[in-house]
């Protein structure tokens, strides 16, 4: 997570650690505690599921873009990433299963957001691949961040230890800055297919908090801890602010 | 390896074992020994470089294939399998960097060869698939363990290390024969598919030892304790009945 913003709310946490200190309400309790709350405990299955589809995925995507890989060295480097993101999908199938959930009918829910927003979005090059991974891992990831620092303590470390970095920004901003020196019209191309990503990933998260009542309601502070409408809104904000700012360190103007 | 048979060559070790007892020349040596005759070594690299664009590729194919999964759980398997062929290419790169390569250049010679084998048989459905993944593995693993026998004692404990089952063969066997078991017909379509994928293998495999002198000296008996010509014929025989029994046991007639 490259934005230094943090959550409006000082009672909680910072999205970006850890730590339980300072925390109140769910943020505070362990999984046992918090999930005795139906609803809270809802959230959460929707949560991982969303997440475990979103990393099998992820896993296809980058091994399709593998195939677009100029050399065997940059093809073996997106089969690594591919890989990591399988590795992340079983231990959230896992721990769906050790919660007593049946992990594809958690995953089911989300299959036509992700895949909506893939099918849309296929790349047509090497390039628009490494921006579509980089673009939509670091969106994801400050998604899933903010929402950690509300979760019980069991849950937010399985989060965040999934949304550690596989080593996919690091190497696409590489390949791609190097591009746009060799040709810069690279750029302007790169921007508006950003640019598209961002609003395509929008739209299907819309999608996606219009159907899921649990999730959507954790979101807007039915549950303990659960941000009010406005911080949603406030979310939406930073994310987007992080994107515009990512994209300007790539050399695309957002 | 379902075959029973072993190599005709009784003083070498049994093809499908990693004991050293009783082996002679180079499969009595380590790596170090061996590699003093630059021709073994040259033999080495090519095999190594062929293994690790095979897994790289096989990776690649079945990534591919898990988007033909009629459901989420035979996506995930599929993924896990593509995943587990990728660590296999991890473990031969570093092996051919430890020992001073560049593992792409050593890829770069096999990568028409299984490239265009994969491109002549794609499958058009997910049965198809399941049944490349299932011939192509275990012809493959075959074949290596054939060879195995006849190398350095570190070099025979990665090629065995790396053709480790990562489930492919039980899972498909039961997928395939419960869609016999449901349509009949299925199985003549299969058994049609089992023969060209064979006889694609056989002339891909062809086209490599035309081109790789080191390798195809070590295979014919250029180099100590290599096949001599009719031995090399033999294996190919073995290879070729294994198939066969392989396909009858799954419903298939080969």
């Amino acid at each position: 997570m490259t934005s230094s913003d943090k959550p409006g709310n000082a009672a909680e946490a910072p999205a970006d650690t850890t730590g339980t200190a300072g925390a109140t309400g769910v943020a505070a309790q362990d999984w046992t505690t918090a999930a005795a709350d139906p609803q809270y405990r809802a959230a959460v299955v929707d949560l991982l599921g969303a997440l475990a589809y979103g990393e099998l995925a992820a896993f296809e995507r980058l091994a399709e873009d593998a195939k677009l890989a100029p050399t065997l060295a940059d093809k073996a480097e997106l089969a690594k990433m591919a890989s990591a993101e399988f590795h992340h999908f079983e231990r959230l199938r896992d721990r769906l299963a050790e919660i007593g959930e049946e992990p594809t009918a958690a995953m089911e829910p989300f299959v036509s957001a992700y895949d909506g927003f893939h099918k849309q979005t296929a790349p047509s090059d090497w390039l628009e691949g490494l921006v579509k991974a980089y673009v939509g891992d670091s969106i994801a990831s400050d998604f899933y961040r903010e929402v950690a620092a509300r979760l019980d303590s069991d849950t937010r470390e399985l989060v965040l230890a999934v949304l550690d970095d596989t080593g996919h920004a690091g190497f696409a901003v590489e390949k791609v800055r190097a591009a746009i020196d060799a040709d810069p019209r690279v750029g302007g191309r790169l921007a508006l297919w950003a640019r598209r990503l961002m609003g395509e990933a929008l739209s299907q998260s819309q999608r996606v908090v219009a159907d899921r009542d649990a999730l959507s309601t954790m979101l807007v502070g039915g549950v303990a801890d659960g941000f009010d409408l406005a911080e949603v809104g406030r979310m939406f904000s930073r994310i987007t602010e992080a994107h515009t700012k990512r994209m300007a360190a790539l050399g695309l103007a957002a």
